[in-house]
Parts: C-alpha cells; sequence; structure tokens
C-alpha cells in the first residue's frame, strides 16, 4: 500500500465522527427552520457571534465560507491592485488562484525563525505600494517554521509603517504540541491592516468545509455582495454542527486529542529520519502543524527522488511546487506526517533511506 | 407584521426538519470517514451516482454544487466567447452574473406558452454564434410560465440545428400541483447541447444548498479544475443528508407533501385576486412552482404599488428588476405564493386591492 507523505489531512482517526453525528441532528432539532433555509451570506449567525468573540470583533467582521480558501478567492476580488507578496516557498493553492486572477507576484525569503522582515521592507521600498502580503506565521505550509516573537515585532512595525494590507492565514495555530503560543499578527497590530483566516478543518474536521475571515467592516459588506452574487448564502448545517460541537465544550478536548495523534506522528517522522536518513539531509523540526521541509543532499534531485519514492510506494510533494519559479526547490522537499499512522511513517521513510545514499532501491512491498 | 409575496422561498412547514435531523446522524455513522474528509470536487460520489441514474448518463457528467447558481458562475467562464441569450424576463440572480462577466446579452420574449422559438431563430440568425441559451423552461422565474409541448420540440430542433448550447434550469420541474409533466429539453435533444440544473432545494431543503449540473463530460472535467483552485472540495455532510432522504424513499413522499402545501397557496392567491383585484390586472395561472406574474392596470406603475404597498405591511417584486432595460416591465410584478400562509395570502391581496383600484389605502394592520 503506498504510504503517503503528500496528503495534508488529518488521519482518519482524528475526526470525531460520533460526535458530529450527534451534533449535526441535535443542530437541526434546535434550528431546522434557519439551516433550512436561505439566510446571511456571510454565515450561521451564532457561529459568526462565537468567532466574534473568540477574536473581540464585531461579528458584521467575521465572514464564513466553504473553506478559508473561498474566502480568499472573493476577498482578493475586492483589494486593490497591485502586486502581491507571498512567502518563499509558500502553500501552492492560493498562488495559484494568484496567478489565475492574474497578480503580480513577489517572494520574500522565509528562513527558521519565518518571514525576513528585512527583504520584506526592501521588497516592499521597491515599488509602489503591495496589495496585499499573504503569510502562514505558524506552522507554514509547507515548511513547517514559526515566525518568532521578535520577528512578529518587527512585521507588525513594518504592517503599520507602510499601511500593507495583510492576510494572515492561521489554520494550523491551535495544532501545537509544545512551546509557548505566539500573539496573532491580527492581535499585534489589532486588526486595521491584518485580516485573519482560520479554519476548522485542522481542529473539527476538512471535510465540513468551514472557514473563515475576520475581516474590516467595510470590506466584508463588500465581499458579502460577492457572495450573494455567487451562491446566496453558504450550507448552514455544516456551519451549525460546528457551533453545536463547540458550544458542547468539545472544542477544546477535541484539539487536544488530535495533537496527541498528530505529535506522535510527528515524533515518529524526525525519529526515522534521525536514524535513516544521510547525515547531509536537513529538516526543520516543527512544534506544530501538519509538515516539515527537507533540504535533501545536494546531488539528490526532488523530482528523481519523487519517481523513485512512487516505485517503492511512497508519495511526496517536491519543494519547486511551492516556488513560483521552476529553478527553486529543486532539491528540498515537503513530508506531511498527519495523514498517515506512525508505523506507516517509519516504514516510509525507511524505504526512501537507500534512495538518498544512492544504494539501489528496494523492491516495492505490494 | 409583513406578508411577504417576494420570497421565492418554501414555508417552514414545508421543510422536512425531523427527517433531515436523522439523516445527518445517520449519513455521518455510515460513512463519517469520507463525509468528513476531502473528496471529490464534483461532489459525494453516492449522490453524483443516484443523479446520474435520474438522468441516464455517467456520473462523471454529474456536478454537484452549493446551489445550482455556483454551478452557473464555474460553466460560465468555462463557455466560448459570444453573447448569451436569456428570458424576456428572466430570473435576475444569472442575469446579474452574466453582466458581472462582462457578457452580452441577448433577450428573447416568453409568452404563456414559454420562449418565443421563432423569435430565438432571428436572433441567432442575427450575428454570430451565441455562447449560450439560458432558459427555465418549467414554471419559469419570474413569469411563472412553461414551454408548451410544440415549442419544445421546434426548440430541441433548432438547438440541434444551430449546435446551439443550451443551460436547462429546472428547479421547479417536480413541483407541478397538476396537468401532464413535459420532457425536459435535455431528454428531447439527449444532452449533447443542453445542460441540465437543477436542485434540491424545492423538493428537499433550500438551506442545504445542494445543487447540480449534468455537463457533456469534458466540460465537466474542465470545471473540475476551476472548482479545485475555488474551494477544493464542497461539504459533503449536506449532500450526503440528501443521499440519506434518498435512500430512505422520503424524497418521493416529501414532494407529493411540499406540492400540497404549495397548491394550497397558489389556489389561495388565485382565489384572492380573483375576488379582489380589477378586472384590468391580469396574472398567469401556474400549474407548478413558486411565483405568478401580474400585468397590473395600465395607470398603476409597479415602483409606485411597491411604496404604496409597503406601507400596508405587503412586499413583492416589480416586473422591471426581471428584464435587463429600465423601460421594461414597468406595470407588472412577481407574486411569490411559496412563503406565507393561505390566510396571509387573501390578507395581502385583500390589502393590496384597494391600491389599485385608485381608492385609498387601509391603516396597515400591526
Amino acid at each position: 500500500m503506498t504510504i503517503s507523505f503528500a496528503r495534508g489531512i488529518p488521519a482518519p482517526e482524528c475526526l470525531p465522527v460520533e460526535e458530529l453525528a450527534d451534533c449535526a441532528a441535535a443542530a437541526l432539532r434546535r434550528d431546522g427552520s434557519a439551516i433550512l433555509s436561505y439566510g446571511s451570506t456571510l454565515g450561521y449567525a451564532p457561529l459568526r457571534e462565537w468567532i466574534a468573540e473568540r477574536h473581540g470583533v464585531e461579528p458584521a467582521r467575521v465572514f464564513v465560507t466553504n473553506g478559508s480558501l473561498q474566502a480568499f478567492h472573493l476577498v482578493l476580488s475586492s483589494l486593490g491592485e497591485g502586486r502581491v507578496i507571498v512567502e518563499r516557498p509558500t502553500y501552492d493553492r492560493p498562488r495559484k488562484i494568484l496567478t489565475a486572477e492574474g497578480r503580480e507576484l513577489a517572494e520574500v525569503d522565509i528562513d527558521e525563525d519565518g518571514l525576513d522582515v528585512d527583504e520584506l521592507e526592501r521588497v516592499c521600498a521597491s515599488g509602489p505600494p503591495p496589495a496585499l502580503l499573504y503569510t502562514i506565521p505558524t506552522f507554514q505550509n509547507p515548511a513547517g517554521v514559526t515566525l518568532s516573537a521578535a520577528r512578529r515585532e518587527q512585521l507588525t512595525r513594518l504592517i503599520r509603517d507602510r499601511s500593507l494590507p495583510v492576510l494572515e492565514d492561521d489554520p494550523y495555530g491551535l495544532v501545537r504540541f509544545e512551546g509557548q503560543p505566539l500573539p496573532s499578527l491580527f492581535e499585534l497590530e489589532g486588526g486595521e491592516h491584518v485580516m485573519y483566516g482560520s479554519s476548522f478543518s485542522k481542529t473539527v474536521a476538512p471535510g465540513l468545509r468551514v472557514g473563515y475571515l475576520v475581516l474590516p467592516q467595510e470590506l466584508a459588506a463588500r465581499v458579502e455582495a460577492r457572495a450573494v452574487g455567487t451562491y446566496i448564502s453558504p450550507p448552514f448545517l455544516t456551519q451549525a454542527t460546528v457551533f453545536e460541537f463547540l458550544s458542547r465544550g468539545l472544542f477544546e478536548s477535541n484539539v487536544a486529542r488530535v495533537n496527541g495523534l498528530l505529535k506522535l506522528r510527528r515524533d515518529a517522522m524526525l525519529a526515522a529520519l534521525e536514524r535513516d536518513f544521510p547525515e547531509t539531509a536537513r529538516w526543520s523540526h516543527p512544534q506544530g502543524g501538519y509538515f516539515l521541509w527537507l533540504d535533501l543532499p545536494p546531488e539528490i534531485r526532488a523530482d528523481d527522488l519523487q519517481v523513485a519514492a512512487e516505485a517503492v510506494g511512497v508519495t511526496f510533494v517536491k519543494g519547486s511546487d511551492f516556488f513560483t519559479g521552476h529553478l527553486a526547490g529543486e532539491h528540498e522537499a515537503r513530508f506531511a506526517y498527519s495523514f498517515v499512522s506512525p508505523e506507516e511513517i517509519a516504514e516510509g521513510v525507511s524505504r526512501l533511506a537507500p534512495l538518498l545514499s544512492g544504494a539501489a532501491a528496494p523492491a516495492p512491498s505490494l
């Protein structure tokens, strides 16, 4: 069986199926008429109120959508002209959306402390004001790195000084296994220039497709008009099911349970890499999230390794998929530890190891 | 309390809340891992298979979305260049989408037998081949008229002769109170040029947001790529809940029950209009659907009536909202009988009647 380090999705045992079955039925019995009819395009009101309270904003600023990516789509078309700055490397889906929308992209490097704010400053200074900075400060996809406390302060100053619009994408913030949580950019800056996006995909279930953005109120109103024209209103059943899950106090304990399952997987991957991979390979050591990032030995090309890995039944995403150009990430890779079991992780890494040392690949076990 | 003839939505008692609560929980218990994870962007596979069987096509041609309007959005951007032909009057939301997408619109009149196919022929002949005909042949929104059997044959010939791409929007086809169902254009033409759209909004519940299109297979594949970039996958919980409802055999009986409730409302509206409205007003007599269309007395402007109606606590949509220009529909109106009770319908019509005869409006009852 193929072992997937490619899929950035939770393992099946992370999904609280029974609890959600109860919550869906209870939500419909409690508020069926509202859930089963049209309503606010911005989302199910009780859930918006919960999110608003959590982030200390008015509910009118909360926009709940079919995953946070759809909200990004709608917001993007409401932003001003100009370049969009993304991290290098960055999550491939938003980058594809930006490219499809014809946006000029600028990239700023990240290192183990996250976005290089000095470089960002230079990029901002080198042309007209950018339309947006898109950033994943915590447990970044794909690199797994987290913006340090000092960099967060530095970035906040830059945002204020330049009135730089920012979308802080934070799907993994609560998926922390150890270490102290850091304040979000949204909290530090006060939510004037920073929009905050998150979802319940990693903390409840991705298939529910419940994501949200906290927007400036005026922008929320503009985006609402666009969303009405696209889908009238979102499905309230999924949003009401999440709200029921939250109201019953199941959220915090589920996050703790899921983080425990994911920590086992991260530990298994770090241990297996340490044991089996050559010393010329390096990898990030994330304190949370789904991914780690590998610098392969310099003689190994990620696309060659991908082909060889497939022959031994292991998949991963090659680094170049997360860069704009095709000349970057050639010796890098993203390994997701979220989906497969700790045993499969150990097995997958041991299948890959001979491919990195140049030894002959073992016959695939079928 | 305001009596709404504006809202084209089902009355609350049409919604099968208890059954759907059971179905949602059962669907999650049966297939929770799939429902709560990512999956096919084209929709929940068992539901797609059900729809495919109903329409006699391969499941690969079925695209299930957050209401059929969202699918229309995605399909539109995959169509070729050129004019889009709409009915005159037509449903305002697709027209707004078309305008927002920068499409040139051409309009073709409808009468009590639906689309004027002779005029359509002339419009098609008067320029380059149109990109699409958007039509609601059965219980049209807003006019409530149905394309006759003879016109369906005539239109099918035209579609074949001209290879005219058509989107047949059919949300109301099953909402029939009397008379024989007519074959869809999709059935008559064979689904080569005709795309078929419908939803479970009128037959199960609108808030579930489960609509679908049956597309040519090649187009479905192209639209899938666009949808992946927008929202990865749709929410499966709503689609699986509908599938559970269908599997349990609740669909046909629910449609019969809902049609019974709606027929009472249509009858109440026709009776009240007959009783209270002046002879110089005329209205359609739909055999199903949600709406009837009024030609007001020639001295009455719909926008004036709307203002006066609001003062007596009645709302409706003025005819001009369903035309492209502002010089049409000025003495016409759409009355929805779907939402309010038969008693409220009688009361609403009686409040409006004095406004049409020029008599003084009664004081609003609060």
